[in-house]
């Protein structure tokens, strides 16, 4: 496919745009400077973007600015989001796909108002029952993706065994060579255990399972997750926001623990010099950064929401997870293993 | 007080028993030399915990052997177990309660059969809608009390206020000078997120607080559950049981990469050397072993569940929490804090 790529970004969304986030675009640009299938479409105050790309000195035929007056405030409700944010750089970045200008669009903006405006103006798929958040996670093969993250806090069997298949579609749009392995988050690993939505989840996913979308491994816990044996994670929005946000509590908790330690006197501080390169190794390995992202999936176009308060470095890897999305026909591969279930 | 505690404890239960429990039997009598206060007693088989005593140079006149032929298995399910397991260590050790000889129950075996068999023998307190389990978290200022972890996996707004009176009483029977801070684990701190069942509970546990139980602090997020601001934290049984096992993954896989991190190479092993010290200091306030121990609440009396594949010191730490919630009068702080909700 030698089709070109356009990524509709944000430009104003999440703390300390637009500088934060054209600095994630210089990232990109660097990184991808060899690389000319691909267009990054601006959308904010074009002064101010145009000051901020000449301070950075940020300079690229493959981006594009589009002036945008207004932007979507931190504490807007969708409710209040739907009438008053036509202008703003979320709403003209999500609309760019919908006039064929984009493929996927990218904000680090108001959650949401950023959920319910994609929704409104990309609407779902004809055979999707409910759209899902899903993110990516650590393991200790490489990496999982998880689904739902927070966008349906009630799900029943068949929006479980849609996500199953979205999840596995996007897992194989950004790892094109491994086959997605999925798993049921649930309390025990035995088939008896867990509530009837779960039970009944199982069963179809054990009869789709082995064909060409993914494999079923069934039930996974909570502390397997990140053993690697699993690589598509299913569950409902509430159960997947509470492990996600656990984890990353969790892991906050044990690095910030670490440090004090390792800070803690002066021989302490001076052991540092000598664990300096692998403790860089373990905090390069973990770096949240790298799996910021999660991706909307179950809309007629590709949604990617950047952390609100990540830093540039953080919002290139949002950059890239778009590209490789696009890339690997996200939506593609969406509809073909939706139609796997009609039959 | 001066009446003195009596801890039942099944010595056959989990990995490697009874060398495990009566190591940490041993941990407890060497820790508690002073105290008089407290007598041990041991279920099993006599003849095998006697060698173990002797082997382990372990004696005491504080401990005592209660003969018992049988244990429950690893692989029998609460159904079967009610039939064969009468005369097992586990059944016997709380048995003992109903007849007075014992003030609290301990055991490292099979989970499952360890809840159906206690509720069956002590049965439920009077004013208690279901009964929960609860386990001990590290967090930035001490230790929280997390429950349901999986004894109910569906539960109403009354569960969950009863949970947070008998988790608060629990808490203040460890932590006598502390006051029962309770937070309600959602996906958003804002009163508009959650289930129906979750604001439920919100408003009935809003209209409790401040009294002499604790004081409710609202909704709390899965990342927040260890910066310390609230130590009791309220859930149903399926989402506690995913978030404790996803923290407990976390951990581990944050910990196996540190590890593998500081032993890749012998630059990396050398330096290992000067950051001895403060990788201890870190390492043992993490310890898991200190959090060894769920305890299942509503009963007539009180039962603590160790991790079965947990070592002697893991189980010390059970012990320890079991002499500190019998101290602490349990029991008669949940029937006080129940009381109160008759009102």
């Amino acid at each position: 496919m030698n089709k070109k790529i356009t990524i509709a970004i944000d430009a104003m969304g999440g703390d300390n745009s637009p500088n934060k986030t054209l600095n994630g675009v210089g990232i990109f640009l660097k990184e991808n400077k060899n690389k000319k299938d691909f267009f990054l479409n601006l959308y904010g105050e074009k002064d101010k973007i145009q000051n901020e790309l000449s301070n950075l000195k940020i300079s690229s035929d493959q981006i594009k600015i589009i002036h945008t007056d207004a932007q979507v405030n931190d504490n807007e409700t969708p409710l209040t989001a739907i009438k008053n944010s036509k202008n703003t750089s979320m709403w003209k970045c999500i609309n760019s796909q919908l006039e064929g200008e984009a493929d996927i669009s990218l904000s680090a903006g108001n959650t949401g108002v950023l959920l319910v405006i994609s929704k409104m103006i990309l609407k779902m798929m004809n055979d999707v029952s409910k759209p899902a958040l899903a993110g990516l996670w650590p393991n200790q093969k490489g990496m999982n993706v998880v689904l739902d993250l927070g966008a349906n806090i009630e799900c029943n069997e068949d929006n479980l065994v849609d996500f199953a298949e979205m999840g596995s579609a996007l897992f194989k749009s950004i790892f094109v060579n491994e086959k997605p392995l999925v798993s049921l988050l649930n309390i025990g690993s035995e088939e008896i255990k867990g509530t009837e939505t779960l039970k009944k989840a199982y069963k179809k996913l054990n009869e789709l399972s082995n064909d060409n979308n993914f494999i079923f491994k069934g039930y996974i816990e909570g502390n397997k997750m990140m053993d690697g044996d699993s690589n598509v994670i299913v569950t409902d929005g509430f159960t997947g926001n509470i492990a996600l946000k656990t984890a990353e509590g969790t892991a906050k908790f044990i690095t910030d623990n670490l440090k004090k330690s390792l800070t803690q006197n002066l021989f302490t501080k001076f052991s540092l010099i000598f664990s300096y390169f692998s403790l860089k190794t373990f905090k390069e390995k973990l770096d949240p950064r790298k799996y910021n992202g999660a991706i909307f999936l179950g809309l007629n176009g590709p949604v990617v929401k950047s952390h609100g308060g990540i830093d540039a470095l953080g919002f290139y890897h949002s950059i890239d997870l778009c590209y490789k999305i696009v890339k690997g026909d996200l939506i593609k591969q969406i509809k073909n293993n939706l139609n796997h279930l009609k039959k």
